[in-house]
């Protein structure tokens, strides 16, 4: 195919409010093109390379039994309402009426859907196990779209469905998928993370996220330095050893005058006391009440365990009027030290260590030498935050990494979520009437490109993973002009193609420096330059993207010696 | 594949408000599936179907040279004002703004996008000439959705677009596009007409449309009974040879009492008169003032047609308190005769007789033997009507026939309708700035099936066209708990797969006659049935969906006749 044909005109200049390589890459590589914030159109290379993930992801669906279908991306709101999630959603959904005031929500995610088809349509066991799947755009108005097809408003998703009888045969169907998903990445060449997860927005109990290491991404993964364990930062134990915490004797209780001093931050240059001294009180509501959280100074509160500690189904940080109105306290002097008719719940961490300076519950004024038990008692102590570098592995207690990373992927148990609120059930073989027990699986499309491009790329451009390249070869034909050299630039073509190979060939009537500059661009593995100089060598040069390495082959072996070369990337 | 696996659970009633039997026969053999008025999903058996539909096009597409890339589905309301057509849309868009109160329009079409993506890449003559094609779903909100997926409110739709420098150009595009039609339609298995039409709201000047004859398509084609001659009715011209004319002489004018009586009909009945020797007078509004049209009362005005004579920018019929304004005449009174200050617009039909009955311009009265020229004047005639049975074809003169058809394909030379309003423009090889010739050529791809079905079906179910059919053979293996019978499906299974059939295998614990049915009704075009009657003389029966002949052959050499039926089919 010709450069021309399939419409790849380039940008010389890196584009503005790119931050991501792989935004960046392919808005140069014209892969992709803006057509407002968060909106992107798949031009052809872009299309060609999405195409191949698609090919790869239905081959592993296929193979793994689940049928292919596809769903509306217009939803009767009514059916967000049943499964309540019209409201979780809030102002991330698109939704609207059309004239006639039919309200309608622009699908972020099929499960209402699935749901309520496969509802109509099993009636009982003999129609289970059932596995379906789909590859469609999807829609979320997010807030921040960043990172171009990184989070964007419009993506594209394969979603896989489970429906069976019973948790032990929904498991057989997660591990189905879950191979399928290291098939999918293993063949699509890139090297991905799997981590336990949280299900979060989905419910359900169970669930995984197959991730990227990548500076731009925007989720956070514990690794083990020493064994196999790895988690997703929002469900990862944080654990530090008996073995790393001070031990030190109670000191006496004593104020500390801190007129107007209220962040940690501040107080810790004031007084020369490391955050990791403090312990921070946060007031959180819940539909049990409010509760006071206290944890280190330098620990951040992971609500989703919160959460779940308290057998909460809300959760909201309390305001500064809310606070006053409850403590009697300004914001930020809160302490657990005198704290009345509201729970502590204390963090695991903070629970080992003593002699902490915390808010006095009055203005201007805090606490030295503050202890568990004697000056306060916590109603709980558990697990209540995000773990940093400083925990150690819950399994093996060795140290932690943590790293950010894209989520390519995640596979939930979500058990009857869906099948209860949306009366998915089955005649059971002991003729009973029971919910569906369903998963879901589901796939970023877009983002496998965009994750193969930060995982593989240099100051020149893209290097394609040979699965996902939108092309396998690019024949630089330098002069466009000279018969010899165009006829030997098509005999290439042809006879590379009848041999498998998708060729794109750049004839374009420009520079040479141009045709080299735009191939490292694009990143095809493989180049194979036509140049007046090779062909009075009678030879043409074969380049590796990936390594820079050429070799100058015979014309008259030039097929099997470039089928050799290409096979070795 | 097993039944099971791919999810068809069809219905044994004949669902409700289904007029039209593909809207029937995909909703009872689970091809789709109803999620609110005017939307569907596509469930497995619609969806392999669909794909085949989408791998002829996408074969023919390529083959005209045309590139693959995708659009977003969220298009900025503002590329629709740059256009002009967001009021031209009006409630058949789905249009709403999001949180930050960004206005978008849900795609119902991309020629804005397309020329905007086109607009900002193309620079000069040699990025040209263009041909870029999406295969995507689209949204319009129809206010009445009908014949299930025929006119829904999401459809899944190819749009190819070329650019070129010129009129000639695109000529040679619009050729190679009109044959990539011609053949997919061919290869698809279908029988299509195709008809010149009107552009319509796409706008440009030339178009044509491929349609099918079907009772339950939305649009009316002209065909001559003996040429070539076939259009659609919105263009067809009408023609009335004078043959055809009765001859008669000018009788004297005189007044009839008609009280009350408005309607063509109720005249016709009551004055014993046939509705083809009125002369009916509409009132129309224009950007240039008010016009008159006269036709016979037995034809009906093409509105597209009036505003080409009048070269009209805008239409619309007057209101009874408009004429009242106007003519100081009660509406169904209104006549040529004695008409001041409004030009008269006469179909050319009507201009060829004499001694019409048309109203009086007065209450309750109208005139008999009002003569053109002798009684009225007409400012303009001209053929402002739609043809009917009795008219004759333009270029033969023969009889014509008019038949119902639904329109699968429309194809447009766009000219520089929307490049010059999106700025899309090129360095020409003269170094001017010029606006880039367009075209743009669009296949409804779900019409494509439901177009099959009506065209191929009878009282059982669906009988596939081979080329559409989801599978290529079924295997009806009767009895599902013997091991002989079971051993032999899964043979035949695996060895017609290895010849390269797509096979669906029927393996239900259902009775012998659910499956008869359900084979039937799924109109797979081969079946083999598998069953201990058979096996006892070790064969297998084969049926041939579409005539119903069955053929006995022997387990030893199944494989090779099976092909053999298969193809002759």
């Amino acid at each position: 195919m010709r450069w021309k044909e399939i419409f790849i005109n380039t940008l010389r200049e890196e584009p503005r409010d790119a931050e991501a390589p792989s935004h960046s890459l392919m808005l140069r590589a014209a892969f992709i093109k803006k057509l407002s914030a968060g909106i992107y159109a798949y031009l052809p290379l872009g299309f060609r390379s999405l195409q191949k993930v698609i090919n790869i992801l239905r081959d592993e669906m296929n193979r793994a039994g689940a049928s292919e279908l596809i769903m509306p991306a217009l939803h009767p709101a009514e059916i967000w309402k049943s499964s309540g999630r019209y409201d979780t959603l809030g102002e991330d959904k698109f939704a609207f009426k059309n004239r006639s005031g039919m309200e309608y929500v622009l699908g972020p995610t099929h499960e209402e859907v699935i749901t309520q088809i496969v509802a109509e349509s099993v009636k009982s066991y003999k129609d289970l196990p059932l596995m379906l799947y789909q590859i469609q755009g999807k829609f979320r108005d997010e807030a921040r779209p960043r990172f171009g097809i990184i989070r964007s408003k419009e993506f594209l998703m394969k979603d896989a469905y489970s429906f069976d009888e019973d948790e032990e045969r929904l498991d057989v169907n997660y591990q189905k998928m879950h191979k399928a998903y290291l098939n999918f990445f293993k063949r699509s060449g890139l090297e991905i993370i799997p981590v336990s997860a949280d299900p979060g927005l989905m419910g359900g109990k169970v669930s995984h996220e197959f991730m990227v290491k990548t500076p731009y991404g925007e989720d956070k993964i514990v690794i083990c330095k020493n064994c196999s364990y790895q988690a997703s930062l929002e469900i990862a134990e944080s654990f530090i050893p008996e073995s790393d915490v001070p031990q030190e004797k109670e000191g006496d209780i004593e104020a500390i005058s801190t007129p107007g001093i209220t962040t940690i931050d501040n107080l810790s240059k004031t007084l020369k006391i490391k955050a990791s001294k403090f312990l921070k009180a946060i007031l959180y509501k819940t539909e049990k009440g409010p509760v006071m959280v206290c944890l280190r100074g330098d620990h951040d509160v992971n609500e989703a365990k919160l959460k779940r500690l308290l057998s909460a189904a809300h959760l909201e940080m309390a305001s500064a009027e809310e606070i006053e109105k409850l403590t009697e306290c300004p914001i930020g002097f809160l302490g657990p030290s005198g704290t009345k008719n509201i729970d502590i719940i204390l963090d695991l961490a903070a629970g080992k260590e003593k002699n902490w300076v915390t808010g006095a519950n009055e203005k201007d004024k805090h606490l030295r030498n503050v202890n568990i038990n004697r000056d306060f008692k916590p109603a709980l102590i558990g697990d209540i935050r995000y773990a940093t570098a400083e925990d150690r592995c819950p399994k093996c207690q060795s140290s932690v990494t943590i790293e950010n990373a894209m989520e390519l992927g995640h596979i939930f148990k979500l058990g009857i979520r869906y099948s209860q609120a949306l009366k998915a059930q089955y005649l059971s073989r002991e003729g009973k009437k029971k919910d569906i027990i369903m998963g879901c699986y589901g796939i970023g499309v877009n983002r496998v490109l965009a994750a193969a491009i930060e995982q593989s790329h240099d100051e020149k451009g893209m290097i394609w993973p040979k699965p996902l390249a939108p092309f396998d070869i690019e024949i630089l034909l330098l002069n466009e002009k000279d018969q010899t050299n165009i006829d030997v630039a098509n005999d290439l073509e042809e006879s590379l193609e009848k041999a498998g190979f998708q060729v794109l060939m750049d004839d374009r009537e420009e520079r040479a420096g141009v045709k080299f500059n735009d191939a490292d661009l694009i990143g095809i593995p493989l180049q194979v330059v036509v140049s007046p100089r090779n062909l009075k060598e009678d030879c043409v040069e074969v380049k590796v993207r990936k390594t820079g390495e050429t070799t100058k082959v015979d014309l008259s072996s030039a097929i099997p010696k470039i089928k050799g070369i290409y096979e070795k990337i």
